[in-house]
């Protein structure tokens, strides 16, 4: 078995996150017999170069997914919710990137550093986690297993490519526009579907998704809802702030841990330091912390800050940064496939 | 009384605070008999526009302070070690925006809206608090009083403004240099007297101000010691994390608070809503929040995103921005001489 290879289909072949499936299977030598990029029938007859050679993005129907082994959705829940199940139903299994599936039941959801465990009991779909989702519950695991967790209270600064194309393209023409004195114009950000658009250029904007009736945003409750989940724990506090910041790539997040037990902080080090997909940048007196621009293209959570809260004595802080593209989405979904081909030896 | 005029100087009057000082002390219609801008000697020679009459800056020396009502200074720490002793000798109030004397037992640390009665018994000196403390206070004064502050968890997204000139020209041509393509230098952020020296441009940077022993920064650690005094209080406990980001004006902080007694978000709303200088913009559904962008030039608190913790009873999260410069500075400072005045009469 272990010289098997699969037939790999990429649904949002051309969009930020796909792209960057498509460099890391290259990269992480992902045994992919054939190569599949889909997308919709506006990208399908483009090109795409994978492991030296040109593929042409065909348009994702149901029929595309015949044959295919593993099935990467990345083009939105609208699309995951109309072709996933027929992935699945043509034998594939799905691990799909966008909010659609995440709080279904009959789901898994899978950190592959957290709950790999999960990925067995699949029906066909997995989903991948949020991508601020992702990089605070790595971080989390460690304390959670040798603390327990009773609360999070956490702040983001998430990178624009969270919202695709559209949102880098649109931060770099505001930017020019800014500087030069030019007119600035908003069309995408803080969210594409929404009324009110935003500066996003030296600006922050406290908005990623839409409103809840509570008052926080869908992305805030992505935090709540999937934490819970993946931990597989609903007495796991979290209350979210998600904001949006001019960085093109990258999420940082303030992260606030009330432990159930008491800790020190050098064994928290310790077992941050441990954990296989964390690298630990904690040295504030020698001006070393994570920040976005140096994980960018990186694949590992970083995790720094580390401070023991001066009032509570089981609240700790810390500083976790991670590419959004990669570790928040593309590389875990593949991760994930990783962890099926491990399960099948 | 009513008719007095003041001779004001302004110490550090070509810098980013200084300039808005002046303006703010013209548009305000500050009682200036008149106006003795200082700098340093390099900075000497030049000249600034005061209510359209064009006044030369001038070495700022003891001698310059004879006859002087009000001195309001920021031209950093050391300068005003120095030379707000000798302003105070001369007979000046002395009203310091550096972190020099703020820690000072003898002398007040005031926010108008919050402890204006600390004012009175000035020895000379009073201190404007830092940027992103003076900001949070004001928010949390309203709750303060109605239901008493257990314990305040704050992440800051801050502006390089806040780091004078240098910062906010490192960020423009880092910003340019990173848009063609050119090599990005980086000589002043996160600290300029520290050893190294991070790109902001579309990057994060979770360091302001130099690292204390406990693992804080000192901004942070500014945060937790100047919300104790400015309430006179000790039981009330602060953690934060302060970052800067790629804004050029324009402090946000995302702040949560652990109220003593329970609360309603309406009642919050209304309190928030009736506290002068503070602008409630709260409202998801309609997109409606404050944004450091639309908060520049304003003298306000602008407070949105109230959410209830969705775990504990007496949580609640806020989102607060004011422009660091105007009420996080400037407008404090020149709010303080106010009071002064008020209580002359």
């Amino acid at each position: 078995m272990a010289n098997r290879e699969y037939t790999v289909a990429v649904v949002g072949a051309t969009g930020a996150v796909g792209q960057q499936m498509l460099k890391y299977l290259d990269e992480r030598n992902f045994p992919v017999k054939e190569l599949r990029p889909l997308a919709s029938k506006r990208s399908a007859g483009q090109t795409i170069t994978f492991r030296g050679e040109e593929v042409v993005v065909e348009e994702a129907t149901p029929e595309s997914f015949a044959g295919v082994d593993f099935a990467l959705f990345s083009a939105g829940g609208g699309v995951s919710k109309v072709l996933a199940p027929e992935a699945a139903k043509r034998g594939a299994v799905v691990i799909d990137n966008s909010n659609a599936f995440r709080m279904d039941p009959e789901v898994p959801l899978v950190v592959p550093e957290v709950n790999p465990e999960a990925a067995k009991n699949h029906k066909g779909i997995i989903a991948n986690p949020n991508c601020s989702t992702i990089q605070m519950v790595v971080a989390l695991k460690p304390l959670y297993d040798r603390y327990g967790i009773e609360r999070v209270i956490v702040s983001t600064y998430q990178a624009v490519s969270g919202a695709g194309w559209q949102a880098i393209h649109e931060l770099e023409q505001q930017t020019k526009a800014s500087l030069n004195g030019d007119e600035v114009t908003a069309s995408v950000l803080p969210v594409g579907k929404l009324d009110r658009h935003y500066q996003m250029a030296f600006n922050v904007i406290p908005q990623v998704d839409v409103a809840e009736e509570n008052g926080f945003t869908l992305e805030e409750m992505k935090m709540v809802r999937e934490t819970k989940k993946i931990f597989a724990d609903d007495s796991i506090g979290v209350t979210a702030t998600c904001v949006r910041v001019p960085v093109f790539r990258g999420h940082s997040e303030s992260v606030y841990v009330e432990l159930k037990s008491d800790f020190e902080l050098d064994e928290v080090r310790a077992l941050l330091s441990e954990m296989p997909g964390i690298v630990v940048q904690d040295d504030i007196a020698g001006q070393i912390y994570p920040m976005p621009l140096h994980s960018a293209d990186r694949t590992e959570v970083f995790v720094g800050r580390l401070r023991r809260d001066l009032n509570h004595p089981r609240g700790l802080n810390l500083w976790v940064v991670s590419d959004n593209l990669l570790k928040g989405a593309a590389t875990n979904a593949i991760q994930i496939a990783e962890v099926l081909i491990e399960n099948e030896r």
